[in-house]
């Protein structure tokens, strides 16, 4: 009687209470729990004309000056992976978010919260890699802070990176600008971040070693923004002819995106409630990696969910996309770039794709949470 | 003879290396320890002119506006104390490294780190407080983050505030400028925020509840920087007449600093060192609140090793001492200001106290950690 209660009593789906009234990991997925949490607590609280952007920077004027501002805390989960680690990651995101704004990244803080017990020198270890990456992508670290929790109070590190940027006049790129007949471009392949971290978690083992996309994005991104028409005439967002100087334009760059946490998907999701548009993807010219693929079908994902850490997202002009296409494809993050949708007018606020198979299904932005602790 | 093995090993000194190749609470400080790993391991890597100033604060030169930076994560236990909790600390703290460098604070980005199975009453709660904390103080809040660890690898939440503000030309404030022959001046009771941190978490009752002097010092620190001679002539850091107008120059503030973790007397000898001087403080003249200092005797603590969220200590030269004193005392902040020491030639690099009995003691910088998560 008692054992059968009990399995009844398992069978009960949870009230709905319990998921609304303690934070369940799903709250840090980047899905619809995440944007939940934002909706409800923070939005309320913090409102300003600034935050309710929502953009994944806030661009403040200081002096004259038009400074992007963004926070990224690291809970990476293992803290080393092929391709990268939660030191190289932490600049990396943060660059990236910046980037999406059209921001020339300047400076970094960065702050640890380290579990006693953890080993110098794997702590050792980050650092260095951190300093590589921020040196490689040319941002100053200019402050820091270390906190220390008691073992089992923490699990080994976690990083915050503050990131601080200048965005040139002119250049205005926000999530709410994307305009039906627009185009959607996609930087790489899908995946590769979340796939490589969920083999190194779980010890699974393909034919190759799938390896984290991790990378900064900025000087893919100044390269888009520079890119002109073949006729030489100014084109982007944003540069036009003023004299004999060139000066920045809002242009043909609606906005940027790093597709990270709740994936594509959710990337696109967010883009198009916020714009009031539909977004129309095409299956077949969405970029994966068969390995990527493969690892996918076998754990039941979708690489449209998977989080990336060095791919981008581009809504542009129809009139843009072949020339920005091309100049993407020039550098070295960009070689595998497509133009992977459309936005529309109907089915406003929605992501819809066509299949190989020829039908058109609903891409829904991520609920629950698919790959906890992936950044 | 297996036991007296085990209980000879437990008497055994740990190696020299076992706190050196791993994490320890020590290292979270803000005493020797975390000097050390400042100077081994941050700043080796980091290394760069503005991070080797070694200030509460960043300031960098962005388009001609001179901004500060800071970062700390807070780690609090208990999230909730009294005269504050870990949302209106997160705030204050920000703030006031801000205002150690003179900088007007203008924005702060928020990012949270949530166990899996917090209440999401305790996060509204800190949000809530977090959001008034900011409003009071009139920064913005302009970006953040949310990021969720399974329960057990966090404790409750932590947060990471990161502050950015405008310092005004010509005023150069850093612990590398204290002279011979300068003030030191302290702006209130030292220990609140430490022993009522202690107090909450080891459930002490004392005849009257202690509470956290957690406060945002800005405004404070403001009316310090426009303080004038009584004769109205020009007189500090800084404030000078040219023409019709005022404008900043270097003056006679040397350095500011917020006493946090590892209390005074490691903030003190943070200044000694940078700027190779003495620095001789008078016990009698240390403001400690009578319930304090009866809390520290009872649990074998020392107020100069306490941390505080809502003092100061400014390094000044002795002209500007008074009229400095006269004006801090006027702010509801520093009504218990007092010039606690001066700065000397001799004893370089180290603080000493001449106590109330007539002896003089060296005052070192915290070793080990006194009280953990206290921020």
């Amino acid at each position: 009687m008692a054992d059968s209660l009990k399995s009844l009593a398992g069978l009960t789906c949870p009230a709905p209470l319990s998921t609304r009234d303690r934070v369940l990991l799903g709250h840090g997925s980047g899905g619809t729990l995440s944007a939940e949490l934002v909706r409800d607590i923070f939005l309320p609280a913090f409102e300003n004309p600034t935050l309710a952007q929502l953009n994944d920077q806030a661009v403040v004027r200081v002096n004259g000056s038009r400074l992007a501002i963004t926070t990224d805390s690291f809970v990476v989960n293992p803290l080393f992976f092929p391709g990268g680690d939660i030191g190289s990651l932490a600049v990396h995101g943060t660059i990236n978010d910046l980037a999406m704004g059209g921001a020339q990244p300047l400076f970094l803080s960065v702050a640890f919260i380290l579990e006693e017990g953890l080993p110098m020198q794997t702590l050792q270890r980050v650092v260095d890699s951190l300093k590589r990456a921020a040196n490689d992508a040319g941002v100053q670290i200019v402050t820091g802070d270390t906190k220390v929790v008691e073992k089992g109070k923490g699990d080994g590190l976690f990083i915050n990176t503050t990131g601080i940027g200048i965005v040139p006049e002119g250049i205005e790129l926000s999530a709410d600008r994307a305009k039906p007949g627009d185009k959607v471009i996609l930087s790489g392949f899908l995946g590769d971040h979340g796939i490589a971290i969920l083999a190194q978690r779980e010890g699974l083992e393909f034919e190759t070693t799938i390896e984290s996309d991790s990378a900064a994005l900025h000087t893919l991104v100044a390269q888009m923004l520079k890119t002109k028409h073949d006729g030489g005439a100014p084109l982007l967002a944003g540069i036009a002819r003023s004299g004999n100087s060139e000066v920045c334009t809002s242009g043909a760059i609606r906005c940027m995106r790093d597709p990270t946490r709740g994936g594509v998907s959710s990337t696109l999701n967010e883009i198009a409630q916020q714009s009031g548009v539909g977004i129309e993807i095409e299956e077949e010219t969405i970029p994966v990696r068969e390995d990527v693929r493969g690892a996918c079908e076998m754990l039941g994902l979708d690489p449209l969910y998977v989080a990336n850490e060095g791919k981008l997202v581009a809504i542009v002009t129809p009139e843009a996309a072949d020339v920005l296409v091309s100049t993407m494809r020039q550098h070295p993050l960009g070689r595998e770039v497509r133009v992977i949708g459309t936005v529309t007018e109907k089915n406003a606020g929605m992501v819809t794709m066509r299949t190989t198979l020829g039908t058109t299904r609903i891409v829904d932005m991520l609920a629950g949470d698919q790959l906890p602790r992936i950044c």
